[in-house]
């Protein structure tokens, strides 16, 4: 049975103490070897290496999941999921997280435990420790996560500016899968694909992937949080040149992806979904490591060209969701 | 004049599409010498040490400030002072934070650039770096700023439970002035004690006593967030002594605070005053640095004692806010 909502059933926080709930909840969550200091004082000691990637991410409901679609535990996993994927971009592995839960009084205990508890078992999975966080009350009717993520980098970071042309355009990863999933969600056929409406509420990052793309060389990387074409525009953009995909390279991905939508909805999903945290990178000729799959390629820029992307040659108009503009 | 209220006057948010606003707030940011990748990747890179400090602290408007008392950029300081004071409080140097804004779209634009205005100014004056941030958006009402602070560590980290038996008790900074600076602006006689005022809304933690204490052997350190008796009560419990304050070491301190508040209130303001984030640490007889003046001793529990706060040898009742018991 899944838990109940976060509003509504359940033991309301208000009739805990901070440290009634920090009693439940802390214990469940992982350490490492590297955590000299855990949380309790005033704040936490990480052994680290000398450069500490670093990144934060935050979910709030009603704007990023509702309730009817995804339970406390959902929504632990993906906010570590797509917070880690943030520092596997870089080409960096992560250690440790910041949790800050801020939430109406009302909200249950049981989902508070029921989310820490997705928090663990993410964290626990990438070998993450966490670090501290912070605990606030907050209007009726509000419950946001945020999660701030660190990570060592071994090698040097690989940023969205190093994509040069002839180079290789790479994913690792599934693509699609996760709006197909909120797809299916939001039309009430989850039992139609279980596995991209699992993708939707537990994104899975190939985190392994991102240290070893930078150690073979990955001249860019990001991870596809906001869809394929918005951020291979971005890489586009920030190395200037053209990112031309090839369509031919993501037919796989849309006969996946149209088992659970079908065959026009499947290419918006894998050309312009979000949530999916599969790694985006392009490396130089022969460069690639396995478990990647070429998806196109890099030229340069034509005289007076804009830095762009382009499917099969042709560029691509990119919409997408605005958190202000709606 | 003081910017208007974040809620209510000036352009909305709502208008604005993301890119637009971090164009806005971004560059006012401070960089340092050791951000090795600024913010705008997935993530950012900074040069650290073998030992990283991180802790994180989030404020709500309606709970943790008013409009009416506070300007954005007075909550800019105060988040980042409070969030600084944690890493001073370990014997550790600040050296970056990340930033997360959730606010609802109707907020302004205006008090977001005076905000980020506060933000950078208190960074700057601490050398710490802005590695990174979130901007979402909100329910109606809803402005809330989390922010996590990171440090370096030179030494060995100080912790509560350090504090020996013969060991002195010994404050860095004010006491009371920002307590006092709430009654009065709950008053509305903001204009009887200014510095009581800016203390509440701008607090100044004595951010480089944190190292040169650790270095000078504190067996025990915190900042004082919560007031000095349940801040106190935590190093007694959690280093299993008893700590006794001097009455007469706080009469200075009373007596300064009496001048925005009277007598009577002052007493309470100087012993279970929160949000001051002046340092409280414990050290051997003969090691407290300059800068430092002693308030009480560090004795051993009696048989069948508990670990507690006296004042004059008297064992003090603590109550304080709790975020969700009210």
């Amino acid at each position: 049975m899944r838990p109940g909502p976060s509003l509504g059933g359940g033991t309301p926080l208000r009739g805990l103490d901070e440290d009634e709930i920090l009693a439940r909840i802390l214990p469940t969550f992982p350490h490492s070897r590297d955590l000299i200091v855990p949380p309790g004082d005033d704040a936490s000691v990480l052994r680290t290496g000398e450069r500490t990637i670093a990144t934060t991410d935050t979910v709030v409901l009603g704007r990023d999941w509702l309730d009817e679609w995804s339970s406390g535990a959902d929504i632990g996993h993906k906010v570590i999921a797509q917070n880690l994927a943030d520092i596997a971009a870089m080409g960096g592995r992560p250690t440790g997280v910041l949790l800050t839960l801020v939430a109406d009084p009302d909200i249950s205990m049981e989902w508070v435990q029921d989310h820490a508890r997705g928090i663990a078992e993410a964290c626990s999975a990438a070998g993450v420790a966490v670090l501290g966080g912070d605990l606030s009350s907050a209007p009726a009717g509000v419950v946001m996560v945020s999660v701030t993520a660190l990570g060592v980098l071994e090698g040097e970071p690989v940023l969205r500016s190093g994509a040069c042309p002839g180079h290789v355009v790479a994913v690792n990863g599934s693509l699609g899968l996760a709006a197909a999933g909120l797809m299916l969600l939001a039309a009430n056929r989850a039992e139609r694909h279980t596995t991209a409406v699992d993708r939707q509420r537990r994104p899975r990052p190939p985190l392994s992937a991102g240290p070893q793309a930078a150690a073979a060389g990955a001249s860019a990387m990001l991870d596809v949080s906001d869809g394929l074409l918005r951020d291979g525009g971005r890489i586009a953009r920030a190395s200037r040149v053209v990112i031309d995909l090839d369509p031919e390279a993501l037919e796989a991905d849309i006969a996946r992806v149209s088992e659970a939508v079908g065959q026009e909805a499947a290419r918006e999903c894998v050309l312009a979904g979000g949530e999916e945290h599969s790694l985006l990178a392009t490396f130089p000729a022969g460069r690639m490591p396995p478990g990647w799959r070429v998806i196109g390629g890099v030229r340069a820029l034509a005289s007076g060209e804009n830095p762009e992307i382009f499917v099969g040659g042709v560029p691509q108009q990119v919409t997408g969701w605005d958190h202000f503009r709606g």
